[in-house]
C-alpha cells in the first residue's frame, strides 16, 4: 500500500474519495485496472477530447476553497467541450498532490465533482495520482458531437455575426478584490468573489452548433480569445456599447472612475462563448438561447481590415493581455 | 501571444516542437482549436484510455537527458495500453515546464517523441502548456482493442500460470549506479544505466490478449504489482530459479555478494508485464513471445492459499515496496 506523509495511501483517497465519481461504469473496471475503455456504441457520433491543467499561485490560491478549485478544473474543461458544439461523457483527473492535502480537503473536492457530474451528467472515467510540492490538477475530458459536425475555431465569412453570451469581466474584478486592488462594499464584494472562484461554463455550444461558423470559450479574455479565432483573412469590428456588463459591473464602474470597460475586455476566465455565425441565423441562436435563459449579445461583425476595431475609441493599447502561461 | 521569461511563448512551442508530432491527422484541427476529436469509425473496436505522470525528483531527475524524459512518458503510458491487450492509436501530452526549459530541450524531447511515434504508429491528438517550478509530464493515451475483450487485472483461476517478460532488476540496479549505491565497472554501468532511462514498454500484449486471463505491465516492482493481481480468493507460488534475469545481472549478483535477487524483485519501472491465463495456452503464449523475440518465463502458479509464496527461501521482509507515490 503506499503512503504519503500524512498517512493517506493513494488506496484509501481512490476508495473513499474517488470510485464514488465512477457511477460504476463497466469500463472504468472500478479504477482496479491501470485503465479504462471508452464504448461508443453510437456511429452518429464522434469523440471530442480536451484537456487543460490549472496550477497553484497562477490559477489558484493555496488556501482557496477545494470547492473552488473543482469548480475551476470542470469549468475550463467543460467550457471547450462545449464550445465544439459537444455534450460532456466522462473525464480523466492527474492530481498533483502536496502533503497539506488532507481527508477534509479531498471530502469537500470529491464532493463539489459529485455534484457538477449530476448538474452535467458525465462520470470520472479514471486518472492518476502524484506527490509534487505545489498542488497541480489537470483533466482531460471527453465529449460526444455529432459525427458531421466539425467546428474550428477560425472558419468564419465575412459579415458574419460576432455573438458572445454572459457577461465581460466579472470574474477579473473578484479577482482584483481579493487581492485587494480594488475596493467595494460588502455585498458587491461577495458577488464578484464568488464569480472568480465559481467560473460556470456555457451549455449554448451544442444547442446552437448547426447554426455557428465558429466557437471558443473566453479563458484569456474577449480580446486575447477573438484575436487567437481572426485568421490572417478577416478582422473584427466590436460595438462598444453591445459588449455585455452586468448592472453590478456598471456599478463599479461608476463608482471607480479610474476604472473602465479596457480593464475588463481583455480579462481572463469569463467562460462565456465566443460565437461567429452567418447574419440569416441571428434570429434562430438568440431565440434557441432566450428559451434556455442564457444572456447572449451581437457585439459586432466580421470585416475585411484585419486586426480587431472598435466603433468608439478604446485606450487599449496599454492593456496587458491575460495570460495564463505567464 | 503568451511568453514565458526566457521567451519562448506558447505558440512557438507548439509550431515549432509539436506541431510535426500531429501527422496532420484532420481531428488534432492543427492545433489551432482548444479540443479535439476522435473518429472511431470501427464497430469492432472500443477506445481503451490511460493517463500517466512523471516528475522531476520522483521519476527523473532535473538534468536528465529530454530524450529521457520523452522515452519514460510514453513508455509508462504505452505499457498501460499493451496490458490491455490494446493497440496505441494517439496521445494528449499536459507539460508543466519550469523557466530552464530551452529550446535545445524542447528539440530533443519532441525528436524523441516522434522517434516513439513512428515505431509504435500513433500521434499527438493535443495537449496543454502551463508553467511550474518543477517539471511535470503528463500524458493520456488512447489505443483500440476487439470490442469484446476486456481484460482485467485481477479476474483468473486456481492453477493458472504466472508468466513476465523482459527481465526482472535491471532498472533498479541502474538508477543505484547512478545514485553511486552500487559500483561497477564501465561497461555493465553503461548498460544498466540505459535500462534506467530508456525503458521499453513490451509489446507482446495485444498479440496474445486472448488467450490470457489477466495483464499487468510491472511498472512498482514484480512483487507489489502481482500483489495488487491477487485479488482475496487466491495466492501466488513462484518459483524462484525461474524469475529472469539478464546475464549481465547475474554477473552483478556474483561480485556484490550482498546485493541479492531480494533487492530486485520489487525493483519499479521494468516496464515487462505480468500474465496470468490458463496452462492450456501456455504453449501458444511461449510461441508467439518467441516468434516475436521477447523473453518470456513462466514464474509460478496460481494457488489456494492467499499472499505470494516463494519455492526457496527468500529474505523478503526487510525488502521496501517500490512506491512511485512515497
Amino acid at each position: 500500500m503506499k503512503l504519503i506523509k500524512n498517512n493517506l495511501s493513494e488506496k484509501l483517497i481512490i476508495n473513499k474519495y474517488f470510485k464514488k465519481l465512477n457511477l460504476k461504469k463497466r469500463g472504468t473496471f472500478n479504477f482496479e485496472n491501470d485503465g479504462a475503455y471508452l464504448d461508443l456504441n453510437n456511429k452518429n457520433y464522434k469523440l471530442t477530447v480536451t484537456t487543460d491543467s490549472i496550477s497553484e499561485d497562477i490559477d489558484f490560491l493555496s488556501n482557496d476553497d477545494p470547492t473552488s478549485i473543482a469548480q475551476k478544473i470542470t469549468t475550463v474543461n467543460l467550457s471547450d467541450i462545449f464550445a465544439m458544439g459537444a455534450l460532456p461523457h466522462s473525464y480523466l483527473l492527474n492530481l498533483h498532490l502536496p502533503n497539506h492535502i488532507n481527508e477534509n480537503w479531498l471530502n469537500s473536492f470529491s464532493h463539489r465533482l459529485k455534484k457538477i457530474q449530476s448538474k452535467y451528467g458525465f462520470y470520472l472515467l479514471g486518472g492518476d495520482l502524484s506527490k509534487s510540492n505545489k498542488l497541480i490538477v489537470s483533466s482531460t475530458f471527453f465529449g460526444f458531437i455529432k459525427k458531421k459536425l466539425e467546428i474550428y475555431q477560425n472558419k468564419f465569412n465575412l459579415n458574419d455575426d460576432i455573438l458572445i453570451t454572459g457577461n465581460i469581466g466579472e470574474s477579473k474584478i473578484g479577482l482584483e478584490i481579493l487581492k485587494k486592488k480594488l475596493l467595494s462594499n460588502t455585498n458587491l464584494k461577495q458577488y464578484f468573489i464568488k464569480k472568480y472562484l465559481y467560473p460556470r461554463p456555457c451549455k449554448l455550444g451544442p444547442l446552437i452548433a448547426h447554426h455557428v461558423n465558429s466557437m471558443k470559450d473566453i479563458s484569456d479574455g474577449l480580446i486575447g480569445d477573438l484575436t487567437d479565432m481572426l485568421n490572417d483573412k478577416y478582422g473584427a469590428l466590436i460595438n462598444v456599447n453591445k459588449i455585455p456588463l452586468s448592472v453590478k459591473t456598471k456599478k463599479i464602474l461608476n463608482i471607480k472612475k479610474n476604472y473602465r470597460i479596457e480593464n475588463l475586455i481583455n480579462a481572463g476566465d469569463d467562460y462565456g462563448l465566443i460565437i461567429i455565425s452567418n447574419q440569416k441565423n441571428r434570429n434562430k441562436i438568440l431565440s434557441i438561447a432566450n428559451k434556455n435563459n442564457i444572456r447572449i449579445s451581437c457585439i459586432g461583425k466580421i470585416i475585411n481590415e484585419k486586426g480587431i476595431h472598435f466603433d468608439s475609441y478604446l485606450d487599449i493599447k496599454n492593456i496587458k493581455k491575460f495570460d495564463h502561461f505567464c
